[in-house]
């Protein structure tokens, strides 16, 4: 294994730290502690850590307790695992004074207020925001390649939908299908659970897999994905079931891939977040559909599902070279149903490949 | 669907609001949320909520964004569901202010530093912990039924492994089945990840399953559970795959067996989990063995794997009718491997049913 991509994004970190001036950083939350050293994607549940990192000027520190000491000693020299017991606060603070540090930043979306309290008796605490988040949206080469097998692997398993659906199945059973796909192809579990709507279900947001059957010449819009070691990803296709395609189903699938298109042809490094948006939203404007596009229009991904940045109306964020984002525009009736169509596309200086 | 049971736990909270002389309790923690009103088990990634509930004296809130309005419908009158946009505190402070609601208990462990300060501009804010975690460790009948069926499953798939193992597999490969035959007899997804632990790995606390083959003649740990019906389960046995049970292996599975099944004599209503506990630690001293005993006996499970009480060397709770909790003593040498055995059990006035 190597280690030194970890160590390479940690001296990123520090730069950022040092404009910031900031010498000493928790790191909380658990995919930017696994970003940094390689420790521990997942914490065990809402309410359990597996550990902390500590990143001072020159040293980083694991604090863990005792079960993650052996997965640790993967990824730090034992002096710089510090293992707490019972009293985690006190022993915190024992090693912060041997330590010589009085002061912290930390994540403050990512420490509940009960612990910065017990943190603030004994070390100063500065709240920060997004700081490895934003590091995190310009993926590193390894990443790339991370993210182009877990997208490849996506397509894969979305071309076979079509197939799933002639065995007559329920929403819930496609959804058990594909991810028995995602599974015995690599995937260590999905990136969320997948979404399967038919007709006006394909209209909701949130809806969940149920036991209505898929039937023959109905809409479906499936939106999946998963984490093929560890990078994660992310496709809707909406699909026509049977061979009586409607000529509406037809008609806003053109309209919901044309602002698609026009998007991505936007997408380049230097632009704003807010005007890609904003390409897609004309598109639908000019089509007299802007009161039917009701979300936003993509997201990075990459270790999370979703990520940083927030393709929207407000989006101040420019894009960079190596970002990657989804543009997922789509178009919605309640009482119809809906077409949501979603490609992963890296940003590259001139413009963008869709992955 | 029967909303009646999230009224009666809404009820036995404002109960013990009332002592606490709380009005108006902000639930922010997932399985919580859940418990009090049947919506949303799972928030959408570690920095993503599904919502917020509003426990006022008389009434109940969900604070929502628009993409889980549908979803709120099933549990809440469309009047108990605010639902923010883009600008979520500002539109809470008003919402706050329409509802005369000047302070507000929260739950300090479940809502984040920055999250708190936000609130804090409009509101005045009192950390509680536990409120609701408490009330969760005795379970009523309908999640004692839940819960049986859950470890019932537990059971079917466990019985299975050493025909698994049968088939030369990977540690990996043997988690794989053990999934697969979860999720296809209705569990909607693993408790935790599963463990998987050959020889010296089975001393491991935090196994996690590689591609070592299960060869003849090893020992084999594994701890699964899933999630049926919500409810989890977890059970832990120690297998020797093939036909020579090594006499060392006999013997510790033996010793293990004897401190569980002392423990469980010792279980019921009224002993402090300190003193279940120690019958375990008393049993493994007599036997030369404490200190290969490395980790506390048990943990409350339900909605979540690890729940309250546990079952430590300190916890100065006192059992009640009505807890389900897990006990699994383990001993484990570095150079050779483990054994721990679990089972799930259920506290009754005058013991306890094993699940």
């Amino acid at each position: 294994m190597t280690l030194e991509k970890y160590s390479i994004r940690r001296e990123k970190l520090r730069r950022k730290m040092c404009d910031e001036k900031i010498t000493t950083l928790l790191i909380s939350y658990a995919a930017n502690r696994y970003y940094l050293s390689g420790f521990e994607l997942h914490d065990g549940q809402e309410n359990e850590s597996s550990g902390w990192l500590l990143i001072t000027e020159k040293e980083e520190f694991l604090l863990t307790d005792s079960r993650f000491k052996d997965a640790a000693k993967e990824f730090f020299p034992e002096e710089n695992i510090f293992i707490y017991t019972g009293k985690k606060y006190e022993e915190l603070s024992t090693f912060f004074q041997k330590k010589n540090i009085k002061k912290i930043a930390f994540e403050s979306n990512a420490l509940s207020f009960a612990e910065a309290m017990n943190f603030k008796k004994f070390v100063e605490l500065v709240p920060t925001r997004n700081l490895v988040e934003l590091l995190r949206m310009v993926k590193d080469s390894d990443e790339i390649d991370a993210m182009r097998k877990s997208c490849l692997l996506n397509h894969k398993v979305v071309e076979k939908i079509p197939n799933f659906c002639e065995k007559n199945l329920t929403e819930r059973e496609l959804a058990w299908e594909i991810e028995y796909a995602f599974r015995t192809q690599g995937a260590s579990s999905l990136a969320f659970p997948t979404i399967v709507g038919v007709n006006e279900n394909a209209a909701l947001p949130h809806a969940i897999p149920g036991d209505r059957k898929i039937a023959n010449n109905t809409l479906c819009l499936v939106d999946t994905g998963a984490r093929l070691h560890e990078y994660c990803s992310d496709q809707t296709r909406t699909f026509w079931i049977g061979d009586k395609e409607s000529a509406r189903f037809r008609e806003v699938k053109e309209q919901v891939c044309l602002a698609q298109e026009k998007a991505i042809k936007y997408v380049r490094a230097g632009v704003f977040c807010k005007d890609v948006y904003a390409k897609a939203k004309e598109s639908f404007e000019q089509q007299g559909l802007a009161q039917n596009f009701t979300h936003s229009l993509g997201h990075g991904i990459g270790l999370e599902t979703h990520e940083l940045p927030s393709l929207n109306s407000v989006s101040e964020t420019k894009l960079e070279a190596g970002m990657i984002i989804t543009i997922e525009p789509g178009l919605y009736w309640a009482d119809w149903g809906g077409v949501r169509w979603e490609y992963e596309v890296l940003v590259t200086e001139d413009g963008c490949e869709i992955l």
